[in-house]
């Protein structure tokens, strides 16, 4: 029988934390004895816990003080880092520690170092000169970098729940079903949107293609021109959709202000091939082929676009960036300051975004599969709304919020 | 080898008849041999084959030309239909033919009688005094009533796509997905309901309670309160979540305008206790307890409300037809003059509905779950709409889209 | 402000209790103080927590109080509870106590009374004779019975997990995902079936009509062969479907065997007047007329039948309880002794028999619609497995463990 | 008023493909007038039928023309394609003839040339010196190249149903549901495996990581093991899944022997460094990292495998084609002389399978998701079975029977 010592910080109750921590305890068929408990009496007071873990061997006790660690426990003796050396370009020394969405510290030379940028399933490389660790993709290793392994030393905070509720994402945090009501929570969210357009916060959307072909792009559109949008991350085929909409009036053929016949491919084709033929969305813009829809707004009021391919992607559009580990580092650098997202009707684009997110990063999912919410949900249980529902009708009466918002000042 | 001749006649085939007759036909290993056909040369004309089918055994082809009158093929030489009593109560004889939700005539005494009502998976009860026939379910028929037998001497007339496209049922038959547009859809379908309103025609509601639950009650109070609801269906839960919402502003103790706190059944059991207590849903309108919401403006506008229960039910409210056979009388007599209906959130009790409509009923059937929409739709292919959809901003959007056509005018 | 004690006692860690409670108190925008925190330091132990509640107003307070001891908590001071009596036959008085799903006690002239069935979503009736509790329905209160109402007096004993894992049951308790494995659970559930078998426990089975759609109406009959089933809980359509496919090999038509012809609802019919003729399940089988399937087995094997009606029935088939509160008292009262429940494909009637269970009965639900599992496991969410799959490969994986398993004795 | 005359020949009644010619022409508000028609007596027969069309401008014609054509009209006077140079390298002329999924002939020189290979959504590029013409991709095209534009001279030729029923996909061509029986069609589809086997045909995999994760890896390397799989399409995750079950026992951390646990990344993670490091799947088998699982029955049995990339991805493995363009080339090239593709668990990766298949390929869609199977039914109505139920028993039951028939031989 080994035993190791762990404390617990924070709001560790009402977080769940220390639930977390003891059922994983339990689960894992060891025992824990609580040497200490303090239990904040009001809401804003942390609490603490000390708890003494014991597994029959000491590799099981090393597997779930890893784990406890992810919840945020400490384990009291405070130990560095073990660092081993990447043993070539792209791969991980074997025992990497592999990183979670939350907010990292490692322990180096008696000091603590926050990992920056934190991000989901990395390793941590260290640079020993600067005292800096950021979480690395495989594409970021080169041989001979310094990477942590085990997990002596790590350090993770999770995100606790706000003892003062301020906003909507601390308040609710769960799917809204199909058959719950949504207007109030689409006002609380343009409330949200606006406090944070004030405060100068970088809002990104995810759009899928089922904006356009639902008919909602136009109240896309006034989003962007009120200033709700600095980043707009897509993939090819929403693109296609948007200029094939403003060129031609129709979806894959079809005319969405009579939707009575169903067309083909053409005009999907041919919309690409004038992007194309133009040179890309900006040169489209600037020869005046382009003079509506969501890609128009975004050149007019300067957000940001980022694209990316699928395997399914007619063209590509010009400035699609096909290569998708190329794709992920632009992703990656594009979702750095940004601090609010929400991702509309595209589920797998949405779930590579969120896996790219900051901790502290709030989303809302927007899809009518239920499923499709709930994983995307998952990803930041504390800061993450998922509504199942149309998004047509969903952004239009979020734009309509804002702009009636805008009235009112 | 035995054969038989049989007729087509109407818009053979661009109402898909032709194909689907000779698609059965080699579907069953028999063979056809086209003796004449006349295709109309303009749209309004009437088309015409006639077809010798030829089978393996007699038995085959009798299997055979029953599936084919199912799609309205006529055979040549005109019998009287056979008749057959019934054994006991409520028991068919055993060779009873099954009626489908087509327009149906049998030949009886050299003349043709229409089935009236016409209803789906029933018997035909034959009064030969009166020279009328009917569709009987189990409950209907008593012991020695003459009930056809076989298929001979019974004609279908398969509902037709009509050759002028004046509403939109013709237009389109199918379902509208998720990730199409809905809005022009909605706007034909109040343009619809106007007509059927000043032509004073009967348009019947199936209300589920995510009515309720997603805040769309008062748009459903709306199109109440401007006449375009003439019967209410509803199950117990319906008027449960009605009531809860108006007593309480809760749904399962959830309230719609913040939905952040999820509560539990008290507020609804409470609600059902309260229109108990007050001997049902007029006395609690007269009594001055229910002041607002759907049941209300149903009391107040002279809808007629058809409850019927379920298993899963509270309760019941009084008003509410416990008995499920009961319950099938009572909706079969209430649908018998309703030409348009819309089915809302609401799967099973659709699925009912539709099952007892009058082969000319057009249907609107809204949900979110695609498989609902496809079932409910199969049941009258050429007069439904799907739209795959959450019911509150449909209601809005109708309720809107009929309060301005009122303003136009 | 205003404040009350309460007490908590048991897994309170483990079971989530605690947090749940301090995040209600929490939500219901109050403030808490612990007094006392003791954690078990051993996995059996128990732990306690004293925590002074307070609200603004007494009225908050109280509403708060309510819920907290929906999970578990009790108020310091032991009252007796209030009473009052139901103003007419089946009408409560208007505060009445609504229960839960957990196992409750009222504490009665000084002394603790368990009520006996507990049922969720029911009122709280006393014996004062018998010094007995029970709970009611709306139907089975008379005018003047007495009735609790607030909820002083009232003590709720959640189920807490186990602390030793002897069963599949307490080991995992969410949903098992289309995209997850189920071999190793469905030999566990054999096993645990194994054992309730030689225990002499009561097993259900609800039945929806896809076990016979899919050809799996002979896994379920090796089963019921087998000794697995003690009660078997089903609609109107699932006896016409078994049936259907007993007397004509076919469902709606259709011959599962080759599935390559899709029939029409004749079979459907004619196999339920075939019933009626011969005047019931138990008659057709003595008859000789039915010779095989599931109903045929259930006859065999005393298996206890209880079928109910909804209101898409045709028929209905002799033995079919169609009135929905008759239906309700028969499946309340056959689920009483029922320890282990599997809802098989169906459901409107999973979640009706859910709510009616005793707090300990464990339940599986196995149904190919993810939400359709979510809501039904819901209802006991610490004693519920649920699995998103086909039914058809499930029977037949656990009818083959369960022989397999008898071949090894 | 300007006309055209048309004409059908082949099974055009039972293929559907009269009906839908008339029923496009009256969609488009157009006439027709039938000249001749002609139905073939028997099951063999061919059938032939000219038409008139007319229409207000010649432009409506036009475009009603070329709808008329994707259904298989001709038109009379055979002219000559039109074809103009394409304007820049990826780019078309702008009024580029957009092909179809079906067998498609341009008539040049006064002759008819094929396009092979064909497929849907791509340009007709020409090349004069050797009288052959292609389906182009943008990527495909260069300055320059001859491209066909307009529909004049351009020939389709619908799949037509066999009038002889020799196998399961002529039989059926729609969506088995998941309350339907799949036994039968997966005994067919075993049949019809193992003639395509005996006749050297090509059969591919399109593999979802949900294989690996219902525990039905096992089934596909039977499958793999018994010479029925030629080439095998994957993305990235379907390889790190395989990876880290066969190197952990796990999937995302999870035990699916057990499936109690529910962990991390961390194994999947160390899965792909162990293959990045072995320097990708055919060296981890060479140097026995890799003993077993689908990569390493594979590599052993000389299957072709096709790894693509996606936007989620980690890694990447090495040998997985990252950039998309690219991947649609590989794809392309690997597909050309497939005949049978099993669509299994992975409907983005499906769909753009299913948009690269040769006319007359045959595929098999497997999906737990009904929206899923239908999506990628869609795509070849009449050579297309989509099956919607669980992975792990279809290919449990597939390959049981696929080693039955080898006993059996």
């Amino acid at each position: 029988m080994v035993s190791e010592t762990i404390e617990l910080r924070g709001h560790i109750i009402d977080s769940l934390i220390l639930p977390k921590v003891l059922d994983q305890i339990l689960t894992h068929g060891a025992n824990f004895k609580i040497g200490e408990i303090k239990i904040g009496e009001r809401r804003a007071d942390q609490s603490f816990a000390r708890i003494e873990v014991s597994a029959e061997t000491s590799e099981a006790l090393d597997e779930l003080v890893l784990r406890l660690r992810q919840h945020g426990a400490e384990v009291i003796e405070r130990a560095n880092v073990q660092l081993a050396s990447a043993p070539a370009d792209g791969v991980f020394p074997s025992d990497f520690y592999v990183t979670t969405n939350q907010q990292t510290f490692i322990r180096f030379d008696g000091k603590e170092i926050e990992v920056r940028p934190a991000m989901i399933n990395s390793a941590i490389a260290l640079d020993r000169k600067k005292e800096s660790a950021r979480a690395v993709k495989f594409f970021d290793v080169n041989k001979g970098n310094e990477i942590v392994v085990g997990h002596q030393g790590v350090r993770v905070v999770p995100v606790q729940r706000s003892t003062t509720h301020t906003d909507i994402f601390q308040f609710i945090n769960t799917v809204v079903d199909a058959d719950e009501p949504k207007s109030a929570i689409i006002r609380e969210l343009g409330e949200e949107l606006r406090r944070a357009q004030t405060a100068k916060r970088k809002i990104a959307i995810v759009a899928g293609p089922a904006i356009v072909r639902t008919g909602a792009a136009d109240h896309l559109v006034r989003l962007i021109e009120a200033g709700y949008v600095d980043r707009l991350f897509a993939g090819n085929s929403f693109v296609a959709y948007d200029v094939e909409h403003t060129l031609f009036g129709t979806s894959l053929g079809m005319n969405p202000d009579l939707a009575f016949t169903r067309g083909g491919h053409e005009n999907h084709l041919r919309a690409i091939n004038t992007i194309r033929e133009a040179g890309g969305i900006f040169a489209a813009v600037r020869k005046k082929i382009l003079t509506r829809g969501v890609m128009y707004a975004c050149v007019l009021h300067d957000v940001d676009i980022v694209l990316t391919g699928a395997i399914r992607d007619e063209g590509p559009i010009p400035g699609v960036t096909t290569d998708i580990i190329e794709a992920q580092k632009v992703m990656r650098q594009k979702l750095a300051d940004v601090t609010h997202v929400m991702m509309l009707a595209t589920v797998q684009h949405s779930l590579a975004v969120a896996s790219m997110l900051a901790p502290a990063a709030k989303t809302v999912c927007v899809d009518i599969d239920p499923a499709a919410v709930e994983r995307v949900v998952e990803h930041q249980p504390l800061q993450s709304i998922g509504l199942v529902t149309d998004v047509e009708p969903f952004l239009r009466e979020l734009a309509d919020c804002l702009s009636e918002s805008r009235v009112r000042e």
